[in-house]
């Protein structure tokens, strides 16, 4: 079998010199081509690449993508930005286009989305659930995006299954110990110097804990997840939203 | 809808006493019998159980799941000894025994089934990974079957996925400290007073760390396991060998 | 060297019959009497005790302790209530009675109270520091009274050591994902179902991460604590408040 | 008071680039000399410099510290290869050199320093006692040699305490899964890539964990420890060995 070609787009930011050398690394791909922000998308073409990652701006984003897809190039996308109405306009388009596919994914860390997948899994069979994050104190937001969707898939979950509210008998928490309540599930977030970014998935019921732990340490941790799409999308068509649809679950 | 009746056999052992109670305070379920080693089957007929939970000892297991699976009283069975032989005997009879199920569960411990299940999913998307079992010091064997049986599902799961050994430059060693190899992967096992039954399973790649840990406290851990075997056996028919199959996975 | 005699006064109680328990059991003591609450004190001098160990009630705490005190009994107290004005008028007593010790530990957990003098030796260094408990769910109050007196003293530390205000860029949390803050530091509630008491300290700076955390399991996690004091208590003479001024630190 | 003068010995090292930034970076101090491999000590001297830090090779360090030392400069050394013969000559020197001192410190991860510290303070309380190291997979031996130094230390302080051997009663362990042996303490060692160094240090008791965790995610985290030793060394005289001596423990 012949290697996969590839090419970057946004190839000169932190995560695209990231993918460049990690494709570079990776058996049975061939970097064939690598563009910086004042590049032409014609060299995609000419460098005849199978896939394109799309590492760029949410500005250029859309019209990047849907001009590798209207081209046949299957896309991998990690840039940020793609509303409803972005994602409806680009299933449109791949109608179009049988045999392409694009994946939109906003995170590469198949830790993460992994853990994300078990949590839901685990929801059902748990009474208790909770979701700490940590991260570096550079951070301007709390909780993390990753914390709250964590939450909100665990809370569908425990209420496809039936639960009621988590067990909590709590009468006086003046300083708010207990944290956000997301969906009725609460998350705690720590600020870190020398953290990055991880994840802890609390479960508690009757003489047992199960705890699901993602540290992410450098952008290198998304590197293995575009490679695992990279390798996959040949194989696919049509638009998918999230990682966790080419992986094996 | 009514509840469901339930008998267990074995109710003055351990793992018994403790599922007596914790189907008495199941909502939806009844306790209709309670039987020690000196009574007879007879009873789990009369009170009209609709599933029997059977907590013996292994010499006794297997004349007692056959007596009840051939009455048609659904069976969950906690206890040990089931070998191949067993088993093939009651598929047999099972499928004489249309709409009569059995459950033989190694392990009750949704945590633990759960985890096994994950770990086995991440295998596939984690260049290295390692098990750690904690247990009290009380314990004769090392490592825990758990874990031995973590190891080569993680094993199992590698290799379909084409993974090659583990990365591992270790070239001195003097005392051992890499721990156990089970199919290619590393086992350890810690002992220490105050705990009980402990595992974490570490999965590395490049800059990502994915860690499943689960935590049995005492006995009552057992108990969620059970209670939702009781619930779903009802649905089911045949033979089912391990409480995964009856989780929603 | 003969064995220790030691009373239990508070002795049908959940600590109190643990600690009858741990006495029976422990090389080096012997256990001379047991009181229930009905009984007189008169029966530890009696019972010719050497050390008293008194968990009762705080409204009988203050008499049975002065009672042991006057009459030369070294005495080991796990009893709540012990105010300013109590420890005080204790103190004054046991000046006149050179020889005798008391000491007063509102936690005889030896795990954590090792654990908030590491935290304090630890915060000096460190620019990051955060505590995290984890409880069962039918816990009244958030935080713990350990995890409060924890981000104290770390809080203290770091005063004493030049440290400003932790690192934290956050500019949004809508929900209260950043937890209490006490002192400065943040504090976080978890509250899940199979667990008892467990606390994780986290300290981080350029690099680096070091994290303390201590799990007690059940009542008899105390019991370590309280032969620690009662072999160490002869050797004592005056008022002592904190099982660390009985450990070697 | 004015900034603090430093030369940094070893400059275009891993290590020692690091240590330039972090000098630049730290209030308090200015760095006035940055040596290669070929340039002149000579240099440290004219850049009058109150501190250097020694950060070369096995080879140099030795002659590069008398050097420094027999010209009254403070000298941070964390270059290996310091053996009993070299440190006794360095010791004689200092004694010729009144107010002068020399740090050798073989970890200058504060984390790793106080983990060890606490280790050996909680040693004396615990029945059980096991220590987890991981690293990168490109680590040649196992265990660590911070595992091998803890455990010892660790077996040094059960001992003085009057423990005997930890509890276990693991009869089977076919497969090694109980790790090394070290001084009578079990030390487990885990390879898992994107990792880079971390310590767990498990004490177990009745009903009761412990837990020490240290985690070392890059170079930058030895700067704290460089920095806090060049602050604290001016104050110092003679021979150090072990960053610990210059903490507040």
């Amino acid at each position: 079998m012949s290697d996969i070609r590839v090419a970057v787009i946004g190839a000169s930011g932190r995560m695209g010199s990231a993918a460049v050398e990690a494709i570079r690394a990776a058996d049975g791909l061939e970097l064939v081509a690598a563009l910086g922000s004042s590049d032409s998308l014609g060299a995609v073409i000419a460098s005849e690449a199978d896939v394109a990652v799309e590492l760029t701006v949410p500005k250029a984003t859309e019209d990047n993508v849907r001009f590798l897809v209207e081209r046949g190039v299957d896309t991998v996308v990690g840039t940020t930005g793609w509303d409803a109405d972005r994602l409806a306009r680009l299933a449109d388009l791949l109608a179009q286009q049988p045999g392409t596919a694009a994946l939109i994914a906003p995170n590469f860390s198949i830790g993460a989305v992994l853990a994300m997948h078990f949590a839901e899994l685990a929801a059902r069979y748990f009474d208790s659930a909770e979701v700490v994050e940590i991260h570096h104190p550079r951070k301007l937001d709390a909780p993390s995006g990753t914390a709250l969707h964590t939450a909100q898939r665990i809370a569908r979950a425990r209420a496809e299954a039936g639960w009621e509210a988590v067990p909590d008998a709590t009468e006086a928490d003046p300083h708010g110990a207990r944290g956000a309540v997301i969906d009725g599930i609460h998350v705690h977030a720590i600020r870190q110097l020398g953290m990055n970014a991880s994840e802890e998935i609390h479960f508690g019921t009757s003489g047992e804990a199960l705890t699901i732990r993602t540290d992410t340490f450098s952008t290198s941790a998304f590197m293995p997840g575009i490679i695992t799409a990279v390798k996959e999308i040949g194989s696919r068509s049509g638009l998918a939203v999230g990682l966790e649809n080419y992986l094996t679950l």
